[in-house]
């Protein structure tokens, strides 16, 4: 039998985190190693203020408030209807204390929260460049995955100014996109501090990249060791070592 | 006995590449593994021109030699000393047909030889900011080491001046410079497509990298699968196959 809380076409799917549960589309976007390896990859001090950008089914709150110590998250969401699934959610695993899902254009939280307002911003935005291919902006899926809505530029504009002084800033995207990456973090005062390249397996490039910023830091940067996701194996098993990182 | 080439303090090493030998100070800074990895890095058509910036000892002209169909080869060196040594090196093995090593200041290269005048920039600089610590410009070693003479940005902005549009520059640096890298680069219309890391051993970040960058290319950069130098085993022994791409 269907639990109350969803509705048609969602389903609820086990975190294996800590009893945490999240509804998703049956058919839809649903949240990717990306955002679990951002998750773990996201280090903030006690009581600190986290905003996630473009929240989507807010699993990145979820999954940040059983990892860190943060004593509030904001996930910030466009999408009304993926918003209100989030804060489904985030009522379903009775975390209002904790999480707080606001629909809206994060390009306008500054409104909302206040200039200098977190210690962190993280984001898992849309990896696909405006402009590459026609799109319906109302299909939930290219939403997430094209920058529709926001450039990667705007995106790390809001998050300096969003960011208190050293506040820390947190995002996977793609490696093609890494001088971007860099050049827009330098020019909005966020020194890049620590990258870690995610490689399919041995031999092949690397198809995620891992950003740790600091507001006003100084310039110096670190390559941190790669981490390969899958087995050499060609039988498309994660890796021990991914499988107990994803948490589920 | 030793070779009549030879000066006081000096030694005379096979290369064990197409019968090179290389001239290099006893006591004194002698090429390392970046100068061979970044030579492997290179690649360039047929009867390319190339200019090395900062040239030392002339290795990488001397590597370049036997591993590029390139026709022309100048090695540019502000060090009197060093530039003939490296000089002699280039009589030794009967190439000054192809290599030709300037003495002089490689940010006044143009000069020399002019704008958009080379198919390819290669360069293998000193790592160390100039500032950091007390030096003396007179230590061959130091000038190696430190931006005594040129800083990255300088080195960057004459080699975009030098090479052609859609030349190739290729540099071996440290990753802790790679948002400066990336950043000045980009301001200098050379824009990064694809970097290599180099780690010492699995588990520990990346100590050197590789860049490749195209004049007036198009944003989008590939970090290719990273390097490994040394075996695991706690020998300090090269991996087999880095001993087989340093070709000696």
């Amino acid at each position: 039998m269907k639990p109350p809380v969803l509705k048609d076409g969602e389903r609820l799917d086990d975190l294996q985190l800590a009893g945490l549960y999240i509804i998703q589309k049956i058919k839809g976007f649903r949240f990717g190693i990306d955002a679990v390896l951002l998750s773990n990859y996201v280090k903030v001090g006690k009581n600190a203020k986290i905003i996630d950008l473009g929240t989507g089914t807010g699993i990145i709150p979820l999954l940040l408030s059983a990892k860190t110590e943060a004593s509030k998250i904001v996930g910030i969401e466009i999408q009304k209807e993926m918003a209100e699934m989030a804060a489904r959610s985030v009522e379903y695993n009775n975390l209002q204390h904790k999480i707080e899902i606001v629909e809206g254009d994060f390009l306008k939280a500054t409104e909302i929260f206040g200039y200098n307002s977190f210690d962190a911003v993280v984001t898992n935005p849309p990896y696909t460049k405006s402009g590459s291919g026609l799109l319906n902006p109302e299909d939930l899926k290219a939403v997430s995955r094209h920058e529709i809505y926001c450039t990667l530029e705007k995106l790390i504009s809001i998050s300096s100014r969003l960011l208190k002084s050293n506040g820390r800033f947190f995002m996977v995207h793609r490696p093609e996109r890494l001088v971007d990456i860099f050049y827009y973090m330098r020019n909005n005062a966020i020194e890049p501090k620590s990258i870690k390249l995610i490689h399919p397996s041995a031999g092949k490039p690397a198809n995620l990249v891992l950003v740790y910023g600091l507001k006003n830091g100084n310039p110096q940067v670190t390559v941190e060791e790669p981490l390969y996701l899958y087995q050499d194996d060609g039988t498309g098993r994660l890796k021990q070592q991914v499988s107990k990182e994803r948490g589920f």
